[in-house]
């Protein structure tokens, strides 16, 4: 199966590493208009052949959108004009809403899946790309009724490939739960690295960050290019998301304050987050066990 | 030499474990008010002995106290006046302002060395003690005029022994730099916790936390008992943190709403700690080429 991935950086790339790797595609087109990036995936292998855009849709039974969501309203229209009837298009964008949106009535819009998977680094470009970046962790697919079943099942087999469970929910649904626990810690860090930075030198922080703050601030190395458009394209939520965190640090900084009590149980109450996360591991479950879930109600 | 460790959690367990292996201490005896955490310590081989706390002084060249900020503040004027005119006491208290305060007239002042090792996990509990816990990590030393220089030639020692890299700062500075860059992580993960689980239900926190969001809220997972009085004892500068942090929320929430050209220059500033942080790695220099800092103007 001839697979085009468009947009060779972390997660374009490790989506190829591993589809070459499990034998799901025996041809990997890779597509760039970074020219150094394209480069440097066909010197170090990732992709087999570089082709421009619509010529790599055209010879693809599968079209991989892997760049940030603001370039991703900007071709979709185009992939899927040069998209076959045979051929599926996905997209890797970490908002679904406004995407969905736009090719609502494109006449191939069965051929298209919306997708997110959760996984990534603070890390970018084509060298960043690893194997396995996606193994036990969630694939989001969105408004899955509105895709072919063809395709849907396509797109599933891919995400069965990369070792990814996979959660159905409506892409309103996945734009609200990913601004709250993927987008919030993004800007939550952006904005801490900015308020320690503008209280202590560089060398006092250099050498007082112990692993506390450096897993704390990691996100906020993440590439403005990829985290600007998605703020913008999931807005309404992640202001929510923000307004219900100040909030809640209000709340907090009260406390300190004012409250010991209240101080205790709000501390007590976050510890929670513990028995949440440490539960049943889906990356030690294996994929024919995989989890399955659909929250669109 | 006989060490003596007061609090046989994370960091007085893993102290332990690492100036036996190092020759450093030939006797560990331990003091735990814990009944349940001192027996442990003593079947897997912790310290050598457990004694009440006055004996447990009485019998020590040095004294190292690793327990709760408050917990500190209420023994010890008892351990320095069990303390004969040649031991060395210490702490690794993660606030110094309050406890130095308390004692600054103490008759044994001078065998008092006021000091903060930079790092922990989110664990808690001498089994959750670790060998090289503390290796290529910065230890803060306050107040150093104040010891004795033979105590204070000691405790330098003791944190090599560690693998540890020392700086010096005043009691006052090192509150005001921690309350940033270690306790205003902590209480930003406390607040996000909360903020998420009153959001989200725990099915989907579960099954969506990527790696991002389990760094950032991972030291949320620490034990009130320890950071609530923390936050207390530290609580000007922490307010002071919060203050600045939740500034720089509102801007940045601000700028998503109505500014993207703003937005994305808070973005750029913020991966500025990208070379902050991976600037030469303390970590990768060997002990003898320690980095020695005085803060203290």
């Amino acid at each position: 199966m001839n697979v085009t991935i468009i947009g060779l950086g972390l997660i374009g790339g490790s989506i190829a590493k591993d589809l070459k790797k499990s034998g799901f595609s025996t041809k990997l087109i890779g597509v760039d208009n970074n020219e150094a990036h394209a480069q440097k995936a066909l010197e170090i292998k990732i992709v087999d052949e570089v082709l421009p855009l619509e010529e790599g849709v055209k010879r693809a039974d599968l079209v991989v959108i892997a760049i940030p969501v603001d370039k991703i309203k900007s071709i979709i229209a185009t992939v899927l004009d040069n998209a076959s009837s045979g051929t599926t298009v996905t997209d890797m964008g970490s908002t679904k809403k406004e995407i969905v949106e736009l090719i609502a009535d494109h006449p191939r819009r069965k051929n298209y899946v919306p997708a997110h998977p959760m996984s990534g680094t603070e890390n970018s470009g084509p060298t960043a790309a690893l194997e396995g970046l996606f193994a036990g962790k969630i694939a989001i697919i969105c408004n899955q009724e509105h895709s072919g079943p063809q395709h849907l099942a396509l797109i599933e087999k891919m995400f069965q490939a990369l070792g990814m469970n996979i959660a159905y929910m409506s892409a309103d649904e996945q734009d609200h739960s990913t601004a709250f626990i993927s987008h919030l810690p993004h800007a939550a860090a952006y904005a801490l690295a900015n308020a320690v930075q503008a209280k202590e030198d560089r060398s006092i922080i250099f050498d007082l960050a112990s692993g506390g703050f450096r897993s704390t601030v990691r996100l906020a190395k993440s590439t403005p290019t990829m985290w600007g458009p998605i703020f913008q394209q999931n807005k309404e939520y992640i202001l929510e998301s923000l307004e219900v965190y100040i909030k809640h640090l209000q709340e907090f900084k009260d406390s300190i304050e004012n409250d010991e009590d209240k101080m205790y149980s709000l501390m007590d109450n976050a510890t929670k987050i513990r028995s949440v996360l440490d539960g049943k591991n889906p990356s030690l479950i294996k994929n024919e066990e995989k989890i399955v879930k659909f929250y669109t109600k």
